[in-house]
């Protein structure tokens, strides 16, 4: 039997679609790889009464019940009064919290505690307080039944702080140990459909406790195994028996057996071969560039990007002849080819891959379809580019041109090993 | 009384955190803007019983109930028969369904229906076929008492299409029209708890039906306003009229009016002046270029940029003197100075904004303490930079960063003016 959780997440910015829930896909994550299985992730308003109902509607369906939000020094966040009532407990002042709200306004706001920050260091009188090292609310652990409620700050890297921080020792310790085994084939170049036609005999021979799911996306499909049990490497080798089964023609689309997009490979290719890349971005907007640059450690094989947005840019930042935009347009294989050139130049890459496109929404001046794009691809033997039609939407076109130049310039690194 | 809307979103690659939930959010947004109020949103596993389940806990607590995901052609993808099954219904092959996928495999991917393709045209007896322009999974609409049920895939820009081209004309047809109006304030530069001190009496103030929410983030805080009714022009004035009591010691903090990051503001003002902008930039790796990049026209007053991760790169393609590097450190006000000064001169923008910092998670061999950063300015008047300490984690760092780097470019627009 799994361990089971839910998570509640409490705002109305949640609710009217002000925020993307990020805190959710953290959450989740973390609490599969921990071996929950999720039951679900709610988000409700920050009123006291969708709190109360969705704290009776979950009781005692979930071993780990988390919430999050509403715990602000403001009016309108309401969580912690309604999750003290529902334990018929009262407020009383923490003063290991009171000190360390002290200490974190005087040492980093450089002023003393108001009243209002005072409140931030009452917590219901029989929670476990969890530690807030980097903000002022802390997060409080209460058990109903068998259920452990925790409830934590809205703010991102407050919340993942208390989590890593104090809860994950505290559920190490206290509830037992599970396993979630996934493993995810990055396939790119091939649908869904065509994919799952090719599968079909490998998907039927599935053993009934592992469960296939197609996740698809533009220019690439995930295929992710799941299975749960007790013993870690059984699991694993389960997993990897049925991977060493994929059939060929599958085989052929896959560039990682991890859940990993390309971007990981061309990083530990780069690495393996000493060899560095750098971007030139038109369309793309800098999607490419911080792929790379996002990652600590990149320094050692990616060099920068450029976005020139701009085409009198591509002329004075990236040298582009201006006859050459003039007579084969700013969209052209030419350009592509050039953009890719003069990137690996100027940032002394050995890769480099450039995009040139109209992604839409509206053609714009440009003397080229919308959806027609161009990738140029520079490497230490060739330069090209090729075209694509990646038709609309706008994000779409900009998705699949970031797989597909991904791809180009990957395969031309496993040439190069 | 406000029409009520519930959001459910399927899939197992949400519940283990393996992809972030922004179907929720574009819908939460685009239900609000309709006039709906959300009841909750959502997420469950993509089994027959999780998706039964919900189905019967939500039906009938709702006007509208959305759902999305599990509407591919593989066998993980479980919806539709669920979705039939819980009205008794049957599947059968829609005739316009199955013409539509034939053409769209034929024209977009060169290819005849495959077995698979076609049980994507089975849709329930019974329910509207709402029609996906872009994908081959079609939408489906049911009533079940006073509920309506929608059905629609999960892949972003399908969904999207569906909910504008065919429910949106729907909803505004059947279902009354009410509106929520929010107005959301944005400041920058000071912290949530000193901001409900400033605005305590103009709280206590508040009519009941309106509500106030602090949104914090890492250098800005955004004040919502929340109204609901029939009349909109009551609603606006009614709203309008809170925002012009708003006191002065708050006022100085504000930089916009509308639910809009401080990039917009300087959008407007670079359109207004007709004057541009560029970026370098080292720890926040393309985030300042990107904001700019993804706005459709941007290229009116968007130059460009170029992230200089490694420091090679900023001698390279940015020209920074290598003795300045060597004698002042990467990361310095001078180098930040120069990195804005080349940028605009590079670019030829008429504004730049330059980022170079030790954004951790580790100290590395820069020789400044973690979470230090240097934000260089320049414009046609000056070029300065400003020292921050940013603390950890990264994260923040990078979008208190980015905060404050537009927030400093901006004021100095403003005296441009």
């Amino acid at each position: 039997m799994n361990l089971t959780a839910t998570i509640v997440t409490i705002g109305d910015e949640i609710l009217i679609g002000q925020i993307v829930n990020t805190n959710a896909t953290y959450l989740s994550k973390e609490l599969d790889s921990l071996g929950f299985k999720i039951n679900e992730v709610v988000s409700v308003a920050d009123t006291q009464e969708a709190i109360r109902n969705v704290l009776s509607r979950v009781n005692g369906t979930a071993d780990l019940i988390l919430l999050t939000g509403g715990l602000g020094p403001t009016k309108d966040d309401v969580t912690k009064k309604v999750f003290c009532d529902f334990f018929n407990d009262e407020l009383v002042q923490n003063p290991e919290v009171l000190m360390h709200v002290t200490m974190l306004l005087e040492n980093y706001y450089k002023r003393p505690i108001s009243e209002v920050n005072k409140l931030q260091a009452l917590v219901p009188s029989k929670a476990i307080v969890l530690k807030n090292r980097v903000g002022t609310a802390p997060g409080m652990l209460m058990k109903s039944g068998n259920t452990f409620f925790v409830c934590m700050p809205g703010v991102p890297y407050e919340m993942e702080t208390i989590f890593q921080e104090e809860l994950v020792p505290f559920v190490k310790e206290n509830l037992v140990k599970e396993y979630n085994i996934h493993r995810t084939i990055m396939t790119y170049g091939v649908g869904e459909s065509l994919l799952a036609e090719f599968l079909q005999e490998w998907e039927d021979g599935l053993p009934n406790d592992v469960s296939l799911a197609y996740l698809p996306s533009p220019g690439s499909v995930r295929l992710r195994l799941s299975v749960h049990g007790t013993d870690y490497d059984l699991l694993e080798k389960k997993i990897q028996d049925l991977v060493d089964l994929l059939p060929n023609e599958v085989l052929k689309y896959v560039v990682s057996f991890q859940d990993e997009g390309i971007d990981k490979n061309i990083a530990k290719q780069l690495l393996n071969l000493q060899k560095s890349i750098s971007f030139a971005e038109s369309f793309t907007g800098g999607v490419l560039t911080q792929l790379f640059a996002s990652v600590p450690g990149a320094s050692a094989y990616f060099n920068g990007g450029v976005v020139t947005y701009a085409t009198q840019s591509k002329i004075d930042v990236l040298g582009i002849d201006e006859t050459l935009i003039c007579k084969e347009g700013v969209v052209s294989e030419a350009v592509a080819i050039e953009m890719a050139r003069n990137a690996k130049r100027l940032f002394k890459s050995d890769f480099a891959v450039a995009t040139t496109g109209n992604a839409g929404p509206t053609k714009g001046d440009l003397n080229v379809p919308l959806g027609t794009v161009f990738i140029g691809i520079a490497t230490p033997e060739v330069v090209f580019a090729k075209e694509f039609n990646l038709g609309q939407p706008r994000e779409k076109v900009v998705q699949e041109a970031v797989s597909k130049g991904l791809l180009m310039v990957y395969e031309e690194m496993l040439k190069n090993k």
